[in-house]
């Protein structure tokens, strides 16, 4: 087992993935399967809660979109991180860590530097959230509604809008929209603060930002069909995890029907 | 938002999850209902497939378990880790990182050192996979079958065990339970090296061992029903993920049904 990790030992290789959706169908079966088979792009923004991707909202995203027999491929910027979160102490420690090598830890180790997505080669995208959605795909964290999207984020999101190629943002992810698509419909759970919605302030900022914003419950997601934007409220609700778990799966649901 | 983080952004409280699950029943039913739930010790061994624990392993097992509507509490040693490995590219890098504060990017901030883990205050125990257990848990990794498991760590299975309370191991974790528990009987997939299987040589390393190894399909899993031992391959098999999401929620299930 040692220090270096055999290739073998990473996540079922998609060759594999599609001889177990594809074995048992004809030819003609099989090429019509190939191309209803969808291309999901999913970016991360490290790995952990209170610097990086939120790892139950990534898990959860790419256990829905395996079911769906969806193909899938993650990205991340090649860069420092804000900073890194001791999640102990929920405090910064003067560690520097790469975005890209932390998501890594997610993706076991099947990651992509973001500014090689190209768009044309997906069908949808899906951002999970984390508070490194606010400091490392965005300056959310730090400016509040003075914040603006990292460019190459901002690119790839402009990019899948104007293909009319569908989204899935969840927790924090859909401020990513808000900047991106402007005037967009979107929730980040409900706009009034109690032990359940700690973070109602976003949903109101989202609003002053000239965005709709709708009040949804956890196991909810809300779909702009004119920008085929799907957003759910995943962490940004005080709630079991499994509930999470299963908004996040209505919302790929969602995106794979727009797909 | 900033670098901080409120006490409110954690996993949702027990308070809140012991509301969620009794606030419509009478106070009789309340104490029959508080004393169902099933209190399960997970133990972490870090953050990430290479160098801790694996992170969908770790969501799958938390999900399911919410699912069931036990209450859970999660461990990991305040220990330094063996080494961190790049994820990107598989290999050691020079950094420190400690195996508790990494495997709260896992647990929202809510991890426990492990030697304040009292067996008495516990039901089940449930340890997810991950080189991490190779690593941090034991010398696994770089020992082979002449590994040693931590001590704190081997004396909580001994406990748990001497108690007769249920554990679930899976992937790599069986092999704690191999020395912890001489002869028992577990699964880590299969024990003939192909594709789907290419750590079948553990399974052969337990039997060695006196173990009785059960090739078992990543859905499955083994129970030792004298030991109260529950096993199953997890991502010890090339399989998509939602398959290993789906075999974790049988061995969650198993190992509560014996709690």
């Amino acid at each position: 087992m040692g220090g270096t990790v055999p290739t073998r030992y990473k996540q079922h290789s998609r060759a594999w993935r599609e001889i177990l959706f594809t074995s048992h169908l004809t030819s003609t079966q099989l090429s019509l399967q190939v191309s209803m088979v969808k291309r999901v792009a999913v970016i991360l923004a490290g790995c952990g809660v209170y610097d990086g991707t939120e790892v139950h909202e990534a898990s959860a995203v790419m256990v829905h979109l395996s079911r769906a027999g969806a193909k899938v491929q993650m990205f991340a910027p090649d860069a420092e991180m804000m900073h890194v979160v001791n999640h102990c102490e929920g405090k910064p420690v003067t560690d520097t860590r790469n975005v890209l090598q932390e998501s890594a830890r997610i993706a076991r180790g099947d990651v992509t530097d973001l500014v090689k997505l190209d768009v044309g080669a997906f069908d949808a995208l899906i951002i999970p959230g984390g508070f490194g959605v606010a400091k490392n795909l965005s300056d959310w964290a730090t400016k509040g509604k003075e914040y603006s999207v990292e460019p190459e984020v901002e690119k790839v999101i402009k990019a899948f809008h104007q293909a009319k190629k569908p989204m899935g943002m969840c927790c924090i992810s859909p401020v990513l929209a808000a900047k991106a698509i402007p005037g967009c419909e979107l929730t980040v759970g409900h706009d009034s603060e109690c032990e359940k919605w700690p973070y109602a302030q976003v949903a109101k900022t989202m609003v002053e930002m000239g965005c709709k914003h709708l009040n949804k419950n956890v196991g909810e997601v809300h779909i702009d069909t004119k920008n085929k934007l799907v957003t759910t409220s995943a962490f940004m609700c005080n709630a079991p995890i499994h509930e999470i778990y299963d908004g996040l799966g209505v919302m790929v649901q969602e995106v794979l029907k727009l797909a």
